[in-house]
């Protein structure tokens, strides 16, 4: 037996996208209901990237999606670009007038569903898409089985597929489930957790002869680093001694503060582009859309930006009946996108070292470094990119009161 | 029988590097001797590269050696970005106070040939290299034969390769004709010479899902024109009409002026840098010491950045017994070598079309050049590059009097 319900747009997917999604169609009148197969428990303890641009923690706040993100999450001014043992600052207010926000994404996902629940808005954990379909009519619907097995069919005026790389909404989009511009990279991180204080007040992004190292911090008693390793290396293979072994060798000229490693796991890096990002009354956001490598930071950044042009196409559309922002959501959208992929390919090809690289590349990167850090322009372009550019309509360039 | 003389610095090679070298040495009272397998007509009518970057005018014109560069030569203040069919003009003057100059190298060579002669001083052409010794000791030589037979052998304070990508003076410093940082491309351009006016005002480099093009100019009307090949193409291999039906679908949006090609060729890609700049009282410059893909202009205006820092680093050491810049001068060079190198495979690889290249690549690369437009900052950083970072030891920055 199957339940029916109508709402106006159905939600798969209660990652940052689906859910800040919902919080902003709410404020403007609009109904929705979002959808996930996760339990509330493993969404809200997935370690995910910690690094929000000026916009996004404008978008969080000002929208009161999250009232914790200025006031827990932590200003960083500027990264270290560490190569050849030196370490030379990137200062982001004084090049762009804008900073980033350090607020763990599990954070930010737990602040968007206390908000939700306490609305008395409508989302369902453990709830799993089943198929979606009618998507080029102005009745699209999606069908999705509980946790205890029932049925349920959702009637829309609108279907979104926020739900991550596995994305079951992304076929009724492309037309098939892996339709999309990939690119594979020989590179992965060996992430950890560790109860330690930290190292540095900023990320350090470490190009060095044994390959790339990230430290950078979650809290004054644990913290998250990362160092380059094989695509196929597995999260046990190191002992807590080897892995800090591995991560000081990365980082010469600052002593770091080890301790207990209490979680690691290995990130594999690839790219990827739908071929389509909407079709007919269905679209797709964030890693359904899009992934990208973790070295630009700019995962949940393009899954917000994604969200905020859409938001507005939505209420046009549904408010308004006018469909020029939704026609123009793909190509708008994917010009941000495929900046965000050029800046992770970039960081990543900049500080990372191929298997097969030979002394010329490595030289090379040294040579690139270098042009980027010794011209105020070339720091510039970084850091725009890193703070992340306006969003599509707004002013965007303003400080961010506090 | 061999005939002995002497002189303080033997330069080998009398293409720009050495010619310069020589002038600025004599103009500090250092005599020297130059030497070249080449014939005087050879080396005045080798068509190579034609852009100037502004410090390598300043240096040109304030020494003396070129007097026609202003005169003659073609200010440039800006060049074209065009891709998916549109055209952005990254203008120098505005973004760095310099601008670039369109002089062709063969015209450097006559004026540098001419003023050498007039001064009297010592340049041999058709006089090929057979030995370089005792460079680990004060009295380094030469020895050489002329086109006539007679052997000769030059004892001088120093010796400098300014020979070449095949220069015979590299074992002497690096210990080996090869020893050097490679990188092959899989790209070439087939350049022609045509009789035609101008396509254009200013230089247009085109990325295009047909490869690469370079429109740029030469005079009223002689112009040169690139695209790019396989590296493995014959520059007999195309008809006129083939020629320019190639080029101009590479340039969507600017109708060519064709004319009749007077002269093709196949340049390959390679980077080079050699694994010592220095051994003893010998020193690589210009080709002999690195070479670059052509796509960031940059060959000859690196060799007159180096021949600038070894002619200071020569007074010192000859005229004041001051070893400091010459023991410098490797590392003080190498990082300006190390930048060129990495501008000239950013150019090449932001611009051309690998033949493996997928989707997702040739988006990346648009997402690239539009980072790049869209950014004051991006504009810049390439501006900065393209126009010429200022040489070490000068302020470099202001505007060149005309």
């Amino acid at each position: 037996m199957t339940t029916t319900v109508r709402t106006r747009v159905a939600i798969v997917g209660a990652g940052p996208a689906g859910l800040l999604l919902a919080h902003l169609l709410a404020e403007a009148g609009i109904e929705s209901i979002v959808l996930d197969r996760r339990s509330r428990a493993e969404i809200e303890s997935t370690i995910r990237a910690g690094i929000l641009e000026q916009e996004t923690v404008r978008v969080l706040s000002e929208s009161g999606a999250s009232e914790r993100v200025l006031a827990v999450g932590t200003r960083h001014d500027g990264i270290e670009l560490r190569f050849e043992g030196e370490g030379h600052r990137i200062d982001f207010p004084s090049l762009t007038g804008r900073s980033v926000w350090l607020y763990p994404q599990h954070e930010v996902l737990k602040d968007l569903i206390a908000a939700r629940l306490a609305a008395g808005q409508d989302l369902r954990f453990e709830t799993e898409v089943t198929g979606v379909g009618d998507v080029e009519t102005d009745r699209p619907w999606v069908t999705a089985t509980t946790a205890d097995g029932d049925a349920v069919r959702i009637d829309a005026d609108f279907v979104v597929g926020a739900d991550g790389s596995r994305s079951v909404v992304r076929p009724a989009v492309t037309g098939s489930s892996t339709g999309g511009y990939f690119r594979e990279y020989p590179f992965a991180w060996f992430g950890i957790l560790c109860e330690a204080p930290p190292s540095a007040d900023e990320l350090i992004y470490s190009n060095s002869a044994e390959g790339f190292a990230l430290i950078s911090q979650r809290s004054t008693t644990v913290q998250r680093m990362y160092f380059q390793c094989d695509p196929d290396a597995a999260p046990d293979a190191l002992s807590d001694e080897e892995i800090w072994e591995t991560l000081q060798a990365r980082v010469p000229g600052t002593a770091l503060a080890a301790g207990p490693v209490i979680q690691r796991d290995v990130l594999r890096f690839r790219s990827f582009v739908a071929h389509e990002l909407r079709h007919g009354r269905a679209v797709l956001v964030g890693d359904a859309a899009h992934t990208v490598p973790p070295t630009g930071a700019k995962g949940m950044n393009l899954a917000v930006a994604d969200v905020v042009l859409l938001d507005r196409a939505l209420q046009a559309l549904l408010l308004e009946n006018d469909a020029r922002l939704i026609d123009a959501f793909a190509e708008t959208a994917l010009r941000r996108i495929w900046k965000a992929q050029h800046f992770s390919w970039w960081m990543t090809s900049m500080l990372h070292t191929a298997r097969d690289a030979s002394d010329f590349d490595h030289r090379r990167q040294i040579g690139e470094l270098r042009s980027v850090v010794e011209s105020e322009a070339g720091q510039t372009f970084l850091a725009e990119a890193y703070t992340g550019w306006p969003h599509e309509g707004t002013p965007g360039r303003g400080s961010l009161s506090e």
